[in-house]
């Protein structure tokens, strides 16, 4: 049997084709060219998984689904999306659209689920019944695999990790809300933190190197300027350094699981930024034992499509 | 059928008898008198448990299993109390010691965990897949049920939503951590707050109806003061509130469940308190939407006798 998964994304949408043991066989993708009706994006989507299963002579029959991660707001028992920002989709039944066009069962969740399971699948959390793995990144990503399940709690809203408290009256986060953990261990926390640093220290190394040009500040910018040598952005670093832990503990005090894999930019500058993480988590572990492994994930764009394919496994 | 559940108490062991559909049919306790060791403790027990089935004149074979809700670290799946403070029990296997007295399955979970499975069964959050039960007491207890499971993660340990950190850098909590939601939103929490705030204010209501014995202080005389008018109390009340919202909102961020019931004797103030942590909550929600209900739990101290007796079923 071969399984679909497709990672419908607000700027491509990618379909990969997979076998039994989640072997990639064939991939391919199309621009989303998001701004159209979701019927045509649908259209293409459906279109697309045809031409993988057409160029693998593939028979419907040995295909066993397609699944599909969608930025935004999932209802999966109903394969709805319910909300999507970046796709300007609104209660829209994905099976529905693909149904006219290709025969297979349809399922759904939020992409963030998806890199989830695929991450407890096949990548750095394969064989765990309990996993969460964080996407570091413009916002904190999260996706918890609790028992063998995504928690996706009643209305696909559940996992949402970074929307939680940290630092009670602290910065406000997208959400609304102020002080939530996205708010302070997300890359764009790390870049908001490290070019306030620099304007309140206009003597500092990292401000001559920004030279005014605050568009060349990401989270790389910050890593590198403490790494040479910086001590206003050593201090940043390991702030947000703390920042990451404390989150990492929380849920890990919630979930008790066999690991968190990290995602993003950040854990992808290795043992240095990963090791001190690890020592702080385990510091502020229920009991201060991390019996968790904290690791880098390891799938980076493809866990989505991996764990979109499997979704008919749940 | 039928299934007895035991709370394995620090004062009292409590045994239930119940039918098929959750009805106490018949219950027992004694005391634990809990500095024996584990045999003498697990051995009254179990003549608890065998007294109850003799009374109630049935066959072992009507019998399901004894499920047992014990304080501390348990893990479920070789029904060992790993570590109980409050027992003085070190990896006690439970299952063995009741099998020399009684040929029955035993289920183990912590009291926690079978309380929030009771008040999934059977009490405020009855028909939920995804809830959660919370008690304000001395600490704060968690029970997660998540796609119909308890989340007792890989050790057992999962659960722990009092030791979250939401005031960073704040309060120490008996973890060792600080400004976890537990040393904010407990009764403890409450009792230190109105303490200190009637110190630092000699000419309130408030410190002279303590006049100096400040054992009676609760969260009971807190709670009185506010409502007698007095603005230092009420200004404590109204903190604690915020501090039990957050945490609440935090919660349901992460697992979007259909029921939070919060239990202890801050919900039993009623809806003087439940109305504005349910609007606070609602507020702080993703989304600002609460379409999670926010109710006061059931079943009381017997909840976790209820849960234990059903832990078979999961």
């Amino acid at each position: 049997m071969y399984y679909i998964g497709v990672d419908l994304g607000g700027t491509n949408i990618a379909a990969g084709l997979f076998n039994e043991s989640g072997q990639f066989i064939d991939k391919n993708s199309i621009p989303t060219q998001s701004r159209r009706e979701a019927a045509e994006i649908l259209k293409d989507l459906a279109f697309l998984c045809k031409g993988i299963i057409e160029k693998n002579k593939l028979d419907l029959k040995e295909v066993d689904s397609i699944g599909i991660g969608s930025p935004g707001f999932c209802d999966s028992d109903n394969t709805v999306v319910v909300y999507s920002n970046n796709l300007n989709f609104h209660n829209v039944n994905i099976k529905e659209h693909i149904n006219r066009y290709i025969d297979l069962p349809v399922f759904l969740d939020n992409d963030a689920n998806c890199a989830a399971y695929g991450e407890n699948l096949y990548g750095a959390c394969a064989g765990a019944q309990h996993s969460i793995t964080v996407t570091l990144g413009t916002g904190i990503g999260g996706g918890i695999i609790s028992n063998g399940k995504i928690v996706r709690g009643k209305s696909g809203s559940g996992g949402e990790i970074g929307h939680t408290t940290l630092v009670f009256g602290g910065e406000m986060c997208t959400c609304g809300r102020s002080g939530c953990w996205e708010a302070y261990a997300s890359a764009t926390a790390l870049i908001r933190d490290i070019k306030i640093a620099a304007i309140k220290n206009p003597t500092s190394m990292t401000y001559k190197e920004i030279d005014n040009d605050f568009n060349k500040v990401d989270a790389k910018f910050a890593f590198d300027m403490a790494e040479m040598g910086d001590p206003i952005a050593q201090k940043i670093v390991d702030d947000y350094i703390v920042y990451v832990s404390e989150g990492l503990a929380n849920i890990i005090n919630i979930f008790d699981p066999e690991i968190v894999a990290i995602g993003g930019g950040v854990a992808n500058r290795g043992e240095k930024i990963m090791a001190p993480i690890r020592e702080l988590t385990a510091k502020n572990c229920f009991g201060g034992i991390l019996s968790t492994k904290v690791v880098t994930a390891k799938l980076g764009n493809d866990a989505g499509i991996i764990g979109a394919a499997f979704l008919s496994k749940l």
